[in-house]
């Protein structure tokens, strides 16, 4: 295999934005980084903290932190976290770390899945302090009692407790989301997915054995047709990713070891949407979707997959026609789906109507006393601006005067765009320099010194702020950025404890212990 | 994993016999290229050649050469078979060739296995003609049909056919072998054998899964133990080498991985007969064993396996008692036994009382047409001298005087020790040049122009020749030689007619076509 195809499809498609440098940085970037799904919206400030829910004082006995999962969330947590301080534990069913964005790569023997994984234990062994782990599955959170169930998945002889209970001080919930399959008859049983590294050695196994079937000597011209069609479906990252290794590697390996079929070969895949890639910029799925035609890659839009067999797949098209084809393979990427645990979870502390775990903008389970979620499992439930709208106002009106001077307003502005980042980048979006300019706008008043706002022209202004929220989007690179995040926050708790570093408390007195969470990216381009 | 330990332990066995250099270029040798049990018997001649059984003339349509096997002999055969005069056709349940003596180095992630196979399809599109290779198991030989039952090992949809036929004009059986239970109940169920690619990685994953097991808090003491005890079954250089580099494994990596557990992990090699290594000299058994009992390996002589369940295996001791101990994990590496395919063909051709298919001295299965066997799933049934020691006298005696002179007996020399090469080993081991000395030593008679021997003294001289023949080891280098050879035969197959190369036909008229095979090993030195 050679290596020219490693990151070719995204050179080619960085290539075609030359004119567009920051647009290419982001591909590669998001090539090298995220497992899939969006990039960062935001680029803005550095390292920031945890708030007060964590007792500050580790006392003469070391606190226990358990975590859960040792993905891209985990792993950097564990990298990161000084265990010297923390009694440390880490429990998950795999024992190593998977550099997930390289498994397209893995199914088509472009990188070895050795080459992508680091055992666990090695992680543990280069830090100090007895940091324990077992390879175990966690069954149930017991967040009353402070207890995690857990089983090892490992056939232990009937004689050992398959279960066992292990408690914390801190918990880290960073598990990872399953293959969404959007309960689809058949996905479960007849498609790959490609979340872990078995999949991916199973998806290669599986495609050489598509051409090892295709290749003997009974098969009709139909069955071998069908052993030789190869489907992707999920327009995202993942799936547009694997389906260029798949072209790649078939045109240039498996023709030369299986020279009479190459003809039959046949790559479709298949998206729900309007688009491939819909999360990016509207010239790359442009350039992808050409380049997979050019490709003869068979790209079907508006096509929803609603049942699999063993050798058909059928879709409905958005005329409602629905239609099935035979297939050799299927591999599934259309997104993440909640474990049945975090699910579990979820509905004990009443978090009934969500997809997955929400914590504030410190990563703390909303409702949870020490519970942290990070990664895939969760998402940060950022708090509005017109929730607080009142206490801002009355924050910033020092004077208590009913209106807020220019003067008065930017000393509080760096606190609410830390605070509120929805705000700072409502800002950048409309190429305005900051509040004030906000301000301005909303009112057409050019003579700065004049301004003076009341509470009615300050909700007016900043009205329409909370709709430029996004939610993070389910990459490797924000489960790593909240694992180091966390474990800086764990690192500095006395610290931060005596000197706050984080915003000011617009609901309360003082300041934030720690700054919240912020995705950084530093190839996403200043405005 | 260090390189270190990679060649580690055969090194150190050489290093101690550095007075003895041929004994140590032996045993890297044998670790180099044979997959296990003996060694090289005799250094003598180059290649040889086959019979006539086989037409010499491959007419205007290419005569169709089946091969069945991927191994070690049937690879040898595809690399060097001359695929432009055949039409040859590959079939295989593997469709790779893999560098079986690495197999306990890949257990222990010393060498990868990618690193040790080879695709099929690589090696044929390096040749010219149009060779086939179909990943199908023969499922059975219909010789009087000349053609071949095969399965797809592939879930092939229920529409195809799951079975095929392929005819043949000549069948090549290079099907190997697989490991022998003696039917030891539990053995295939419980334990790991050593043969193909995927048992090795099966045993990579089973020993980081009894650590990790072993790991898990709730274990008694008794039951961790259990899990860290690795019992290896046979001492032979297979079971040796794994047992040697799980040592290192575990006492170089993994103590570093699992630290708690170190002092608990014990290996056992159990060994039916006296010693391990019996097929080596003295002195490398007693290397190993010494060794082994530095290293704190459990060394248990006189061993015998006889039942083994999911967590205790069974041993019958010479005392005639039976004990029981709890295991981690077993390899059962106690050489090899017949495949049913081939059993099924030795019944169908009479072959009933043998364990593997007999051949001649050119790799013909015995009673058939056209048909060859060669690697571990044949041996080679050497003619003995005695039953044809009248025609080789009378042959020899070419004035037919009743007596042979030393003249006369220097001229049917070579070729008799060409055809039988137990003379030739007879008289190295003998420490004697020729068979004159052979005659002189038997009559004690040191006039060497007076020689005259008849039919009696010449009997009498040859009498104790036979005892010396040895069946050719199952290995790798045997393997790999046949069918080079055979290949050779088939390339020449018209010159041989023509200018035949074997040595005289002490039963018929003229010369054989081709020399008969013998095993090459440079690396045992002349005598």
């Amino acid at each position: 295999m050679s290596s020219r195809r490693f990151f070719s499809f995204y050179e080619r498609a960085s290539r075609s934005f030359h004119d567009c440098p920051s647009l290419a940085k982001l591909i590669i970037f998001t090539f090298t980084v995220s497992s899939g799904g969006l990039v960062a919206y935001s680029d803005s400030k550095a390292y920031s903290g945890i708030n007060d829910a964590v007792p500050s004082d580790t006392g003469t006995k070391k606190k226990k932190v358990l975590v859960l999962g040792t993905g891209w969330a985990g792993t950097s947590f564990l990298k990161n976290v000084d265990s010297s301080l923390y009694d440390v534990q880490v429990i998950s069913p795999r024992n190593y770390f998977a550099f997930t964005p390289l498994l397209p790569s893995v199914t088509c023997g472009t990188v070895e899945a050795r080459s992508i994984v680091e055992p666990i234990r090695n992680i543990i062994r280069k830090k100090s302090g007895d940091i324990k782990y077992w390879e175990a599955e966690c069954i149930k959170i017991d967040a009353k009692n402070k207890k995690v169930h857990c089983r090892s998945n490992q056939d232990v002889n009937s004689e050992a407790k398959e279960e066992f209970l292990v408690d914390y001080d801190y918990l880290v919930i960073a598990m990872g989301a399953r293959a969404n399959t959007f309960n689809t008859p058949g996905v479960e049983e007849h498609c790959h997915f490609l979340k872990e590294v078995e999949d991916a050695q199973n998806i290669r196994r599986s495609v050489i054995d598509c051409f090892e079937r295709a290749s003997l000597p009974t098969l009709s011209e139909e069955e071998r047709m069908r052993n030789l069609h190869f489907v992707v479906v999920g327009g995202g990252p993942t799936g547009v990713e694997f389906a260029a290794e798949l072209h790649d590697f078939i045109r240039e390996d498996l023709v030369k070891l299986y020279p009479i079929i190459q003809d039959q070969v046949k790559i479709t895949l298949l998206e729900a949407g309007d688009h491939i890639l819909n999360m990016f910029d509207k010239r790359i799925t442009a350039f992808a979707e050409d380049k997979f035609q050019r490709d003869g890659i068979d790209l079907k839009l508006g096509s929803m997959v609603v049942k699999v067999t063993d050798n058909t797949i059928s879709t409905k098209e958005r005329s409602g026609d629905i239609s099935s084809v035979p297939y050799g393979m299927v591999v599934w990427s259309t997104g993440i789906g909640t474990r049945p645990v975090v699910m579990d979870f979820m509905r004990q502390i009443g978090q009934t109507s969500r997809r997955v775990l929400a914590t504030d903008e410190w990563l703390r389970v909303d409702g949870c006393d020490n519970i942290y979620a990070l990664g895939d499992c969760a998402t940060i439930n950022q708090r509005k601006v017109m929730e607080d709208i009142s206490v801002i106002f009355n924050k910033a009106d020092k004077d208590h005067s009913g209106t807020l001077t220019v003067k008065e307003f930017q000393d509080v502005i760096d606190d609410i765009c830390e605070r509120y980042p929805q705000v700072e980048l409502y800002l950048k979006n409309n190429q305005m320099k900051n509040l004030v300019d906000l301000l301005k706008d909303s009112k057409g008043n050019n003579e700065k010194e004049s301004i003076e706002v009341d509470i009615e022209g300050f909700k007016s202004s900043l009205s329409q702020v909370d709709s430029q929220m996004k939610n993070l989007p389910a990459t490797a690179q924000v489960a790593a950025q909240q694992g180091s995040y966390l474990a800086r926050c764990f690192n500095r708790m006395d610290e931060c404890e005596e000197n706050p570093e984080g915003p000011l408390r617009f609901r309360g007195m003082g300041r934030h212990r720690f700054h919240p969470f912020r995705m950084q990216s530093s190839l996403v381009p200043e405005t």
